[in-house]
């Protein structure tokens, strides 16, 4: 934080009373406030400050000086990436190991992960965890979409303390769905957010028209969901900052990149990942993937770089301060070999250099999370293959019952199925790909439960179980056998989170998430490995999506429609409505 | 403000549930936020807002909607004037009569001329005589730069009570020598308006290079005082907000427009006035005729309207509620009949029409200042021709003294003349354009006063003081008689604020400024009328300069070089330290 002692220093080496910390020289500069590329450049920063920039800063140089001599590379401002997911598999440190060596130096995360599980306490460890790093993160408070009620809207009191906090930038994504449907849980965060002069998220996948408009009229001011270009101009016009995402869940630069042809004003265009898997970090990196994919996708140069810079800076109102090269911003800096190269030959964070070609010069900081976030799986009792059982009401052989069919490996419907009941009791039919699927609520409160069953899965036998699973406090499993299901939770409860694949009644792949139970502390390439032999194992038992686990933690999910559950229930996300197993008589 | 409620009821609107109160349909749009022109368009408000904008809101009409039909004629934002001295002459409400007609809707006001000999409680005042009128006003909180020691710097408190209103959106210009040579008194006022998220505005006549950078690295965020288009470019390269001022100050649009083939991106462009006379805003308008003349200048009209809207609006941090036609947006918009042709035909603001064919509608609300207000004047007793008085110290027969001699109208120097000592006292010399100039201070504290002497202001004789002069808490006046001097300040008094006009122990012409002593409460006619007079007067006794109330009320100026004047001695403004006015001998 800039004080009335570091703006002191600041200028005396901006008017060269005093010599500066670090100086770039000679380089080919990228302004991103005008879209100029401008050559013989040079830098001098004061602490984590930027002093002056120009043709010479000799002024400011003295013998204490750090002095690159860029050589004619160019310099571009720090990557930004603008909606991120750091509360997932990874810690922020684990992550910025392989993250800041690219040249991101600011991340904006969402942190609805977190709260659910773990609350304000839980939210405030996390924040915590992020501060004091290499690079810089901020974050935006969740507001909490979810299928299930209890699990929805954040509490007042916690997000206006969190409003008022520095790093906190807006309220994060709000499905545009579950606002249409459920408008009273979201209309007090709005109005608190608005009045705090911070962002509304948005997440608008697929709405258009009417729809669209409505929700965009609360003073939402974003949206990362569009998949094509005439998506991305008609939230550009209604006057929403439009995120391209590049990442693991989506890569959707290469379809969008049509837009640069459409003539508009690319000033609310942003490039984010919304969130990167360990394998595509390791491979591909992190923002100068997106941003060297944008150029390669035919945007200018100065433009791709605005898009992960100065525009996403623009939106967050965090422009004082990051998002371009210039007196008094933070000093930011990436030294790459041409506009058109975006490899960071060497990375300024906050001042610091923290990495050159690729290497990390900085340790990232291992945060100690408190013994309450490493304790979130508050199950009591561990649960029996019983707890899955169905009991059916009446005396019939047979229930009509909601059933959960994959169509894609995300998208999913509601089909309704006559299955027979057995000693009371409803039952699955594995034969047939219809296997039962249970969430059970792992805080809010513990231990409630509900069992549906899902069709065409894939799971031949045995059971998966993830503690991190989306948009819900639950821990979800599908399975074909019940003791199976069972070891899994029960597993689970004893790592204090993760993701675990059993079969006939042993544990056969695992991969622990001690903090909140939806992180891991482990290194990222074991991390990897867990997670291949994950996806293996789950293949092994017969489901043949291309990332099972993802199948798996999205069942719970408010925005990939259309049949989800929760311990709630069923909801089908149409109308999002909370509905039973079984159908009423007709 | 939006409240859960109207949200709603927007929403409703949005969706074709309820019946949106004003559609304007069939309209060309100018989106700014694409930089698009849109055939076809429609758009349908709720209340203040904006609920749908497209090819089609047929949905959001009903019996009772208001509709406009636009048969083709274009339709632009609501205009935005980014920097404006309202604290000046006119109240908000008779300025409104004349300036609401032509399309402007939100205006951010400098308040840097009533805190100083008002106060907090004068603030306050002031910013409730803003609010609730035909459109809206938002204001900076003043940084308080001026020569006077005593009236330099804002109280942090009244700062940080200022800060956490919504209508604040950052702190007014802070003239950069004065920064640069007593940085102790602004950088706790920088500190907390960053801290806030608001904008510090900027003021950096004439700074380039090395001085511009450590100005600007306090976090600078605008600069309305560029006169060329290289001036331009630097700060634009440097990452602030450049206001090209186009009012009654200066002129310098005409000269800043080269910077249009520059091929710099232009978000960064503002149009503003830095204020405007009765007699400018009667003759030409306001920010229309600002936007009309950049388009004549051959910016691209899109551009030009930008430059008014949506650049402002981003730099402000405002963009969540004006600055383009979109849903959730202040509906403030504005019928004109071709992109090129900025002459309105229609006028909405905040949902409601306020004028047609450049007749208002709306009638600007009669603010009743406070008692407080309207007394501002705390002079205990008149004051007599011995005040201006200047006892020379030691018994010679001349003293040499630092004497303000007139350069131009505006601009001064300091020159050492050595001049007659006549029983003990300076003798002025008013043959030889050498005259008395006084600055009495009516609040902070009232009654502390300071005599010099000016050379070339062509006042043959009598006198002309002003209770409203730039940067001080003082009663500026000029005089070849002590006696006409003295009946200047106390017809001042009498009328509490004020500018006279005395000649041969007669007042010949005055304008009464009763709220703050600075702001008139007389019709726009009447004050044009009282002004013209004023102006003739004074040229009457022999000042030829174009405009010599503003020449009188600048010599007290912080801004403008280099000799200046206030209670507390003389300021050079190459250095601000206060000299008196006798030379030391040497």
């Amino acid at each position: 934080m800039r004080t009335m002692q570091s703006d002191a220093k600041l200028i005396d080496v901006a008017l060269g009373r005093a010599p500066g910390d670090l100086a770039i020289v000679n380089a080919r500069l990228v302004n991103v406030y005008t879209g100029e590329i401008l050559d013989g450049q040079s830098v001098c920063t004061s602490g984590a400050w930027i002093a002056c920039v120009g043709e010479d800063v000799g002024h400011a140089i003295g013998p204490q000086t750090q002095v690159i001599d860029a050589a004619g590379a160019t310099l571009i401002p720090g990557l930004i990436d603008g909606h991120a997911h750091l509360a997932w598999l990874f810690t922020a440190g684990e992550f910025l190991r392989h993250a800041a060596r690219g040249g991101t130096t600011s991340i904006v995360t969402e942190t609805l992960e977190v709260y659910p599980v773990a609350g304000l306490p839980g939210m405030l460890d996390f924040l915590a965890s992020l501060a004091d790093q290499p690079i810089r993160f901020f974050a935006t408070a969740p507001s909490m979409v979810s299928i299930s009620r209890a699990a929805t809207g954040i509490d007042p009191a916690d997000l206006r303390q969190l409003l008022a906090r520095d790093e906190i930038v807006g309220l994060g994504e709000s499905y545009w769905q579950a606002v249409a449907q459920h408008p009273e849980d979201y209309r007090l965060a709005f109005t608190d957010t608005r009045a705090s002069r911070k962002t509304l998220e948005g997440h608008s996948a697929g709405a258009r028209g009417i729809k669209l408009q409505a929700y965009l009229a609360y003073g939402i001011s974003s949206c990362h969901e569009p998949i094509k270009a005439d998506e991305v101009l008609e939230r550009l016009r209604l006057g929403i900052y439009v995120m391209i995402r590049e990442g693991s869940i989506r890569r959707d630069l290469a379809e969008i990149a049509a837009i640069r042809d459409m003539g508009v004003d690319s000033r609310r265009l942003i490039l984010t990942t919304d969130g990167i898997s360990p394998e595509d970090l390791l491979a591909m990196g992190y923002m100068e993937y997106l941003v060297q994919k944008a150029i390669d996708c035919e945007f200018d140069p100065v433009t791709a770089i605005q898009m992960a810079t100065l525009n996403v800076a623009e939106h967050f109102g965090l422009d004082d301060r990051i998002g371009g090269i210039a007196p008094g911003k933070l000093a930011d800096m990436v030294l790459i070999p041409d506009p058109r190269t975006i490899r960071a030959t060497c990375v300024v964070s906050n001042g610091r250099i923290i990495a050159r070609d690729g290497r990390l010069e900085a340790s990232p900081r291992k945060h100690e999370f408190t013994a309450e976030s490493l304790n979130s799986i508050r199950l009591a009792e561990p649960v029996g293959a019983d707890d899955f059982s169905v009991p059916v009401p009446g005396h019939g052989s047979s229930a009509t019952v909601r059933v959960i069919e994959m169509v894609t490996d995300l998208v999913t419907r509601e089909v309704r199925l006559t299955l027979p009941v057995i000693g009371g009791m409803l039952a699955a039919d594995p034969a047939n790909d219809i296997v039962k699927i249970a969430t059970i609520d792992r805080t809010n409160p513990p231990g409630r439960s509900f069992t549906g069953l899902i069709k065409g899965f894939g799971l031949r036998s045995g059971a998966v179980a993830s503690s991190a699973a989306w948009d819900t406090t639950c821990i979800v499993v599908v399975g074909a056998d019940e003791t199976d299901m069972a070891l899994c939770v029960n597993r689970i409860r004893e790592l204090q989170g993760g993701a675990v694949v059993v079969d006939g009644g042993r544990v056969v792949a695992e991969l622990p998430m001690p903090v909140f139970g939806i992180i891991s502390e482990a290194p990222l390439e074991t991390l990897i490995d867990q997670r291949r032999a994950l996806r293996e194992a789950i293949s092994g038992l017969g489901v043949v999506f291309p990332d099972p686990m993802l199948t798996l933690i999205t069942l719970t999910g408010g925005a990939i429609p259309y049949l989800r559950i929760c311990e709630e229930g069923l909801v089908n996300l149409k109308d999002g409505l909370t509905m039973d197993l079984f159908c009423a008589e007709e």
